[in-house]
């Protein structure tokens, strides 16, 4: 299968990778809305211009649109949509449901398919979220993410004036992650989940217990979160955190039993070393199981709760049976 | 939606509980190859003689069928298919394609939908093989079971002469755990990926090193693995090992990156106090999401990994979208 990328930044690379790995896929081009001579790629894929992909309209199969949820996916997917069976991975929560409807219009009227909001949360998360809560009604669900670096976080950081760099890891809180596995099903605030390290850069002269005051109280962001703030070097920076490394939990406890009760646990977990590979390696997948779905007449949008998971696989059913069942 | 159950043990009554946590769902029927007079089920569904079985053709979406994998579902679960849509728990791992290809022929020429070997292993496990191996094709997955009973070593032991009781745990060791989890791939001996622990409660006057020597050295159950054997009294047994618990772990590992190189880990895991119940409540979610299927015109022969996760749950595309994913 032929796929393309929309969008070369991390998560395109990632992808990139990720198809490297496939050996029934090839990768044929990359589209960025930089001069295409400035941009070259890992692995020698072409790159071409944005404004050029609609004459590559029979030449993909399946296009992975990677860019930001804020506004670049709203706008692109639905168009891109038009032309091409489509991946994204938008992660704005609560504008889901508008994403959607936006992008299965735009899907049916072409007549093409569309999987929106895949990687790992939303993605393998959602998806642990929703099998463990079928199977196990009388329960509680938790997500913690991390350690890993938040980039929302790190840019909302590097906004402060007199930041000049920074790194904002999300830390869940071990006493939290052990009273949710006890099974006790217990309330916790957000302060009680998740703690907010933060590593920054200052240019000369500027005023720290400003900038660290403004990163602590900085609401939404950091004001509701323990939050810690170390000033360090940009050499230290380049040195200790140049990686993008994240992962998490979601654990879902729950009771059976009518007369006498028992308490389940089910947990899953990513540890990363790279989350744009790792999303990468998740998009490459569900590209696999949306070209499969599109040749069977599958038109409109999608999300990962609408895949057979052996549509993910290169396997044959035969072979899922011997093997992984 | 209407449910019944064919086998009342320890996985029909797991059944029983999961129905009554589901509104959706309404247990209306308990078949028994034993004398139904004899049967009392937990929450005063009636209880049939499984030969009357045919006379409620119309009266049952989904017939969940209790029975064992070495002779009872390979006999019942084609013969039930050509009435019924019908789900076993197969798990015989190296007999499932000739099963499913049994069941399969039965289910399609009565134009009904069967789904074979749902529970967690076969099951959870192997969605979690599934996804993550399809998302970490350079990788290796390890599944381990446990700390958990055994029961068809359990019964290996009770057919050893001389032994009153007995119950087997099936125990991960850490250090292998902890080998898998740190990416480096490594291979594994049976041995080293578990242990057996054994409690015997032996008959007065049994030759206890005689037991002791029997089982340890016993083929495919015990010889392979590094087991230990400690004699208990009756009153122990049923005070300290009356429980069924059970869980396990399905962890892969891979690497991503081109130039340079990441490891990423995939961790799934179950603690379960109640194996048969938990395993009943993976089968009632897949009652939902089989009888979808079927009023969508599916017949045939299916796996877990033909169901898109979406049609496990009681909640509309809608509420999916706002609340999971």
């Amino acid at each position: 299968m032929k796929l393309a990328i929309f969008g070369y930044g991390n998560l395109g690379r990632g992808v990139e990778c990720a198809a490297k790995q496939n050996p029934d896929m090839e990768l044929i081009a990359v589209f960025t809305r930089r001069d295409p001579s400035s941009v070259h790629t890992l692995t020698g894929v072409p790159v071409y211009s944005a404004s050029d992909i609609k004459s590559f309209k029979d030449q993909i199969d399946v296009l992975i649109i990677c860019g930001g949820s804020a506004t670049d996916l709203p706008a692109l997917t639905p168009v891109l949509a038009e032309d091409f069976h489509v991946i994204d991975s938008f992660d704005t929560h609560a504008n889901i449901p508008t994403h959607f409807s936006n992008v299965d219009k735009s899907a049916k009227e072409s007549g093409h398919l569309a999987l929106i909001s895949a990687g790992w949360d939303p993605g393998l998360f959602s998806l642990n979220r929703l099998y463990a809560s079928s199977v196990l009604p009388h329960g509680a669900d938790y997500t913690f993410w991390g350690r890993g670096v938040s980039q929302g976080h790190s840019d909302a950081i590097r906004r402060i004036k007199g930041v000049k760099d920074a790194r904002q890891y999300t830390v869940p809180i071990q006493e939290a992650l052990d009273k949710v596995r006890s099974g006790q099903q217990p309330m916790l605030s957000t302060r009680q989940k998740h703690l907010r390290e933060c590593y920054v850069v200052a240019e000369e002269g500027a005023d720290l217990d400003r900038i660290e005051n403004e990163i602590k109280t900085m609401p939404n962001y950091f004001s509701d979160y323990d939050t810690t703030v170390t000033f360090i070097s940009e050499e230290e920076l380049l040195r200790d955190h140049k990686e993008l490394p994240h992962g998490g939990f979601v654990i879902r406890t729950g009771k059976t039993g009518v007369r006498e009760e028992h308490t389940e646990r089910i947990e899953y977990s990513l540890k990363l070393d790279s989350n744009p590979e790792f999303t990468g390696s998740v998009l490459v997948a569900c590209a696999r199981a949306i070209l499969k779905m599109a040749n069977r007449g599958e038109t409109g949008c999608r999300t990962v709760f609408d895949i057979a998971p052996a549509d993910l696989s290169p396997l044959s059913r035969d072979e899922l049976l011997h093997s992984m069942l």
